[in-house]
């Protein structure tokens, strides 16, 4: 046995001699990234060997060889899947920002060109008062800006007398447009901080931005507190419902989860809170009316109203955030009930109003927000299809992580891939869609969504993959995973009744997508680009998409993921004051068509419902 | 004996029949406002009897002839002093409301004219949403507003949904200027209420401001809760100086002050804190900074430099007064460090920019603020001198309650007024100005500020005034009361010492009134107007400031008091949008003279310091 201690958690395991660290790390219960599920295909378990593994750079894989810099090497960098353990070892992890900055993809420089962000910091050198020239204090710093009707603020009056005395009147005002938000002794013109924050239903990730570079030092994130009161916006809005103490508690759990991260984050990288002068937050507009505290009651019964859809500055104190009291929260714009200021994000960060041609972005997550772009029109829908791809409602379903099957091949037998290599546990939503395309592309399912059953169809598939399919009509299902290779000593299957739920998930958004497009006056054909947004977006087949008619049917160099383009929207709204502008101008551009009222909604639902593919 | 009950206190006390109801307030320690000490010749001693005395109108004296309309003689109205009870009685006071409201004498009839305040409520009848009309609730509302570029308020916001639905979409809007304070279900047009507030180091008064009406429907005064961290204003400053915990303390014990005057007069006029939209405040520089909770620490020090000197316009709910959270405070500017907003109001009420001629204001409380108005300038400067005038460093001084000597006159004999009628306990600002100046008068003071002490002084004096010299040096006094007439048994005197006090106060007041002629280059035969405005001006004898050469020598009918002229600039900036913008504009227009750096003033202070007349 070897001893394995992983940092920073500090958490210690004992495994066999042989062991590679990614199982190692796995019985720790320690978080590795891996998509490739061990195969040393990815690349993206890197780890750092700190101790006990004194000659760096021996007994490499070809795998390590191809992903490792040589500086790397040098600094101990291994691949975790790879590495095999045959003494004791410190290995410290990458930081979760890592994690959480690849999904990012679509900026993968992390730098946004052209930043130009609203807030400035100037140093002055002020005259010190006399009683010849006994002006006040805001005054004197006021009459010294570059700027007109500076608008008072008493937090920075309150303290300002003691700060211009400290700095000996040098100091440095920080400067959001024409607000003065601080005034600092000294010079600090070189340290400059703003946050952009994605708050979904299920997770809050929140980036640390430098200002003057443009560049993002840190990020994390937690599971949004809020799930104690229900993991969907319906229940949190029922929560809410119960008067203005419940919806104060939304409001902190959110902002307190949010100010976590925010203290792990500054404290990492010497940053003090008092110099994030500037957050901006995207949302769905459920959680967009929580952060702020906001009555979201009427969003959930038709017709669906929310209480306010322009984009929102407030004060960081106002909200009980952590970051300078002064600093302006800016919440981008929502466009409707159930198309938030993420997917206002999305449109940003997916440049819906530079694209040529037609273009479709697609996010699926809790909800499904569909964006059809072109002809000078911006139209959006939302379709309540997201959970059945988060695994919710499915019988073994389970979110992306570790044990879940993220991939499915069906030929001679079923083959599937697992996060982090061990026996699975359960299927995320890209396991689902390829499960599901396989099964139509073999015939498992038919073209109207039931499982096989009729001689003919069974006698047409392998004999392996016959013997998993079992039971009939309502109670029928297919086995992905004998009992004897799962985590769970259970058989992992897919049953008629998940293959329903993802067949109305897939039909909706279709659907969703053909009103966007007759609406539009444009055909699939036109479409020049298929952006899909979000976690999802990454991981999902895109082959798999288009064999079950999630997507409709382009050709697959025209599908692109597009990563956590929400939370690059936010990124790009806080360092630039022009994006920010360009954020509001997309949401009032918006159309949104609110499908529960569409005549055409209903045919189109049940036209896609099939699984036979048509163009 | 009989007994006697005082609502709405119940305190209750047992007299000797034949004594009068002032007698009895006194021994039940309630407040009865009486100036002429009992004589029957002020007429304010008015109270109701409410039992017990079933005929009413049968023997009144003539002085309640005089003062008692009909009609109130019909309600049971008596003068307290001339009442002589034979049986048990119950009294009802007068509301403190009248008290003070009797004070602020430039508006005699409460009503400011022309009134048009920043308040205005809209009775809105708006479209209910559909899914073919899903817009958000905010801009629902705010659509339907006649003005432009509605600022997002989260506080209404947060509530929206509910009021919109609650009055079935037919709501009322209430908005200052352009910003939308609340939404209030169904037509509450005709209710709108605001506060104009007067924040004293030693009192706080609050009042409650019918908008719709522009009339006073009640107000309130406690003592300023700082007091317990000192009575002046240096040692609020030093507790404040302590740090961000100690400057909250002030800030939150005088909001405190000012809620529970809130909590009474709301209840009394059943108003709802919530109705309450917009408040003006008016005090010294240091207390508009402690209000606002910004450090104060360098009004202390020369060169004296305040944090601000712009008015400040915030939201209630920032500060923690209880009134609509939205609800705009304005702090009225303050010009420097020692002219704060409560001159400003004295400026406005005083109509400092529309007066022709030369004009004099002074108002003499805790500080003495100067104002001279003339030739196309507004000059400002202030002393420390007040505090003599209020009975501080002044053996028997005390503030002008019952008890206090607030005359006196020398013939043969001195004589004294008492407020209440009762046996003296010490003397009052008016007292003491009246005490010197006849002493001055007769001889007893001569011009350079001595006591009389040569033989040639002491034969001119009327021998019974002439026993009330004795001692010597720095050690002579004069009795005013001799042990047997006064309520300690103690002999009331003024000392040498007291002259010293209130001799460097005087010059104060009118060495600083000299540097502002000199600065506007106007002569004293050029003043037209001398104002006198606080509750000390209401109540000093003119000649007699005139006697001790307090002010400057101008015929007497040029003295107007203008009572608490102040508070009158907070309501008037209240009721009109016009007048707060003249308030801010006259602080922008005054010149701050420091007197402390200024070269004559030295020369003038010592000229002033004597008791020879001169014009």
């Amino acid at each position: 046995m070897v001893e394995v201690k992983f940092l920073p958690s500090n958490k210690t395991v004992s495994v066999q001699d042989g062991s590679n660290i990614l199982q190692a790390a796995i019985a720790a219960e320690v978080q590795v990234e891996s998509t490739c599920g061990g195969k040393g295909t990815c690349g993206k378990c890197k780890v750092r060997l700190q101790t006990g593994e004194a000659d760096k750079g021996v007994n490499l894989t070809p795998a390590e060889k191809k992903f490792l810099t040589p500086a790397e090497i040098e600094s101990g960098w291994v691949l975790a899947c790879q590495h095999i353990l045959s003494e004791d070892a410190v290995v410290v992890l990458q930081e979760q920002k890592d994690a959480y900055d690849r999904k990012a993809g679509f900026h993968d420089s992390e730098k946004i060109r052209a930043h130009a962000p609203g807030i400035r910091k100037l140093a002055l050198d002020l005259k010190e008062p006399t009683v010849g020239d006994q002006g006040a204090d805001w005054e004197r710093v006021v009459r010294a800006l570059p700027v007109e009707d500076v608008p008072f603020s008493r937090p920075v009056a309150a303290s300002l007398p003691q700060k211009l005395r400290q700095g000996k009147f040098k100091v440095t005002a920080v400067l959001d447009g024409v607000r003065l938000l601080a005034v600092e002794p000294g010079d600090t013109r070189d340290r400059s901080y703003g946050l952009a924050i994605d708050i979904g239903t299920t997770t809050v990730v929140v980036y640390l931005v430098d200002l003057n570079r443009g560049t993002v030092i840190a990020s994390g994130a937690v599971t949004n507190p809020q799930n104690i009161f229900g993991a969907d916006v319906i229940a949190r809005i029922t929560h809410a419902a119960g008067g203005p103490q419940a919806l104060q508690e939304l409001q902190e759990k959110v902002v307190g989860g949010i100010n976590g991260i925010i203290a792990q984050l500054t404290g990492k990288c010497e940053v003090s809170p008092e110099e994030i002068y500037q957050a901006v937050v995207v949302g769905n507009t459920t959680m967009s009316h929580l952060f702020l505290g906001i009555d979201p009651s009427f969003l959930a019964p038709a017709p669906f109203i929310p209480a306010f859809q322009q984009a929102v500055e407030i004060e960081a104190g106002e909200l009980g955030l952590n970051i300078l009291a002064t600093a302006i929260v800016t919440v981008l714009p929502n466009v409707a009930g159930y198309v938030g200021s993420d997917t206002v994000g999305v449109m940003l960060a997916g440049g819906a109003d530079r694209l040529q041609g037609v273009n479709l972005m697609v996010d699926i997550g809790t909800n499904g927000e569909i964006v059809l772009v072109g002809k000078g029109s911006i139209l959006t829908c939302s379709t309540a299809a997201g959970p059945a791809f988060e695994g919710a409602e499915i019988k073994h379903g389970m979110r992306a992580a570790e044990g879940a099957i993220e991939r499915v091949h069906i030929s001679s037998d079923v083959e599937v891939g697992v996060i982090g290599g061990t026996k699975p546990r359960g299927i995320c939503g890209s396991g689902l869609i390829d499960a599901l395309s396989e099964m139509v592309r073999v015939g498992v399912v038919e073209s109207s969504g039931r499982l096989a059953a009729k001689e003919a169809q069974l006698e047409n598939l392998p004999p392996l993959v016959r013997r998993r399919l079992r039971g009939s009509g309502g109670g029928a299902e297919f086995v992905l995973v004998w009992g004897e290779d799962s985590a769970t000593g259970e058989d992992l299957v897919i049953s008629q009744k998940d293959v329903r739920e993802l067949q109305l998930a897939k039909g909706a958004i279709m659907a969703g997508i053909r009103v966007l497009l007759r609406e539009l006056g444009a055909e699939v054909r036109e479409i020049d680009r298929v952006f899909l947004a979000g976690a999802f977006g990454n991981y999902i087949g895109k082959q798999s998409a288009l064999g079950i008619g999630l997507l409709p049917l382009v050709p697959l160099d025209r599908i692109a993921a597009i990563g956590n383009a929400a939370g690059d929207g936010a990124k790009m709204a806080l360092l630039s004051v022009a994006e920010k502008e360009r954020a509001l101008s997309l949401a009032r551009q918006a159309r949104h068509i609110e499908l529960s009222s569409d005549k055409g909604f209903q045919e189109e639902f049940i036209d896609a419902l099939s699984f036979e593919q048509k163009v």
